[in-house]
């Protein structure tokens, strides 16, 4: 089996608006920011639809990171877009447009070298088609998902059938607390694991992450960012660097990577915050990452 | 000079409602909840005034934590009295109550033996009377402040004046946004060190606590508790705890020395909010405190 993930989930043109400034038409959606982290750590094959609107620029850059696209199908019509702002505290996004275009038809068909990937990354999506997607998996070694509050709302039986076949559930506090109905994130997190995932990861922004395990409980603080630009994607990008740092271990289920993969999706997630869009988590050195990595572990060494 | 701290702030009987229950006239006060932690670590004197009510007990638990309770005043009337309530999410207490009663003259005046103390706690009181505790010292080696929103708002000048001879200052998130205008936590509390003190240390609750010197940002993960029970005097146990580590130490400036503080001061915040008023922070062992702090530093280690 080739140590490669496969993610499937969305590709977008965002529109941001925050109090540094604002973008149109950028690219943004869940694989397309996961991927650009990802790459950084193992090879990616993406799973996603555009239209033919899609700036061939944002493909390019795609290859440039050594993202295989040939799971990026082009349909008649235009892009995924979602036009969203954010308030100075940079928490929830008040969404003032969203037009799903091509992507209301996503249905994706796996060729049969995606379905040999190693790793598979379910982007939050319509849980019966996270679900549809892993039925086509071969055998892979890691599986993923993240979802959100529709979801949650919306299909909750078809989200707990998939929680039951999936490794790890990425997750924000807001939702643990929405799918659990306990306060707590931490009893939520536990309650999550009882779902059927032996990882469950929330994400809490600037509060930091929580990575929680049959056995254990560790929270990770978030890199100190001074200037949060854009954190569209932020989620994304913390789920590709973790994705794509434990893909190529031997053994993913040991505490140590997994407390190696959170640090290294904190730094990425932070450097992604930075500016709009992908263009930090596409311009950063790895020089910067390994510097900023080697800096945020020495600095939680106590 | 003795290696000893000086704490002046209240003392008060609290009454307290959150979802797990209350309490009526418990012990609590800055000056009380900072002693009970930082007397694990280094010998305390506590300066504070109380009523005639004050229950013997309670100064029994002093005495029983090697507290020197000679300069906790009693003065004729009633001990200084909150009562308050928390949301769910355990953040900003509501104030049902406040009858200041003896607490509303104080005015320390400091002991021979008092002065001499090598580290000196100034919990939230007026800065005017701050000011004046810190002025009757001898030349202790090291000085902390805490404060609030109130006289951030109403005694600006004062506080400005304190800070300036202060070393430390404790200041939770949205106090230092307050006082600087600043909306990131992190730029605001760059900020706070012109003011004068060279360490700054924000508490953001559940979030956790950032470090910050001249050369240092640290943020510090809290540690995850599952049943908050009360959160009142999370803070000042915070500060107990941290002056008690770096009192005791040749080089308290050094980056590991207030790292470890900072470690010490998370754990004994954690036991601090798992019951109300103090019960907690004094029933703790030794061994339980060590093991917490284990694997605080063990999780953190990547």
């Amino acid at each position: 089996m080739n140590k490669e993930i496969l993610v499937v989930g969305s590709a977008a043109l965002d529109s941001v608006e925050t109090i540094h400034g604002n973008i149109t038409d950028a690219a943004g959606g869940s694989a397309i920011h996961f991927s650009m982290s990802a790459s950084r750590f193992a090879p990616v094959s993406i799973v996603a639809v555009i239209g033919t609107d899609f700036p061939k620029e944002y493909i390019d850059l795609l290859h440039n990171h050594n993202v295989n696209t040939d799971g990026l199908i082009t349909a008649p019509g235009n892009t995924f877009r979602w036009h969203g702002r954010y308030d100075k505290d940079f928490k929830a996004a008040e969404t003032l447009s969203t037009c799903l275009n091509v992507f209301e038809g996503f249905s994706p068909k796996l060729t049969e070298k995606a379905k040999n990937c190693s790793s598979l990354f379910l982007a939050n999506i319509d849980p019966d088609i996270q679900y549809d997607v892993l039925k086509q998996m071969r055998k892979p070694a890691i599986t993923a998902c993240d979802t959100m509050n529709y979801w949650i709302k919306l299909k909750n039986s078809s989200l707990k059938k998939l929680l039951k076949e999936v490794d790890i559930l990425f997750i924000n506090d807001e939702e643990a607390r929405l799918f659990t109905g306990i306060y707590n994130v931490i009893t939520a997190a536990k309650k999550l694991l009882e779902k059927g995932p032996s990882v469950i990861i929330v994400k809490r922004g600037d509060a930091g992450s929580l990575l929680v395990t049959e056995n254990e409980l560790i929270p990770f603080p978030a890199w100190p960012v001074e200037k949060v630009k854009d954190p569209t994607g932020a989620g994304d990008t913390f789920g590709g660097a973790f994705m794509g740092f434990i893909t190529k271990e031997e053994n993913w289920k040991e505490i140590k990577v997994l407390k190696k993969a959170m640090a290294y999706a904190t730094v990425l997630s932070s450097f992604n915050v930075e500016d709009f869009s992908i263009n930090r988590t596409c311009a950063v050195t790895e020089n910067e990452v390994e510097e900023r990595f080697n800096k945020y572990i020495k600095n939680l060494t106590v």
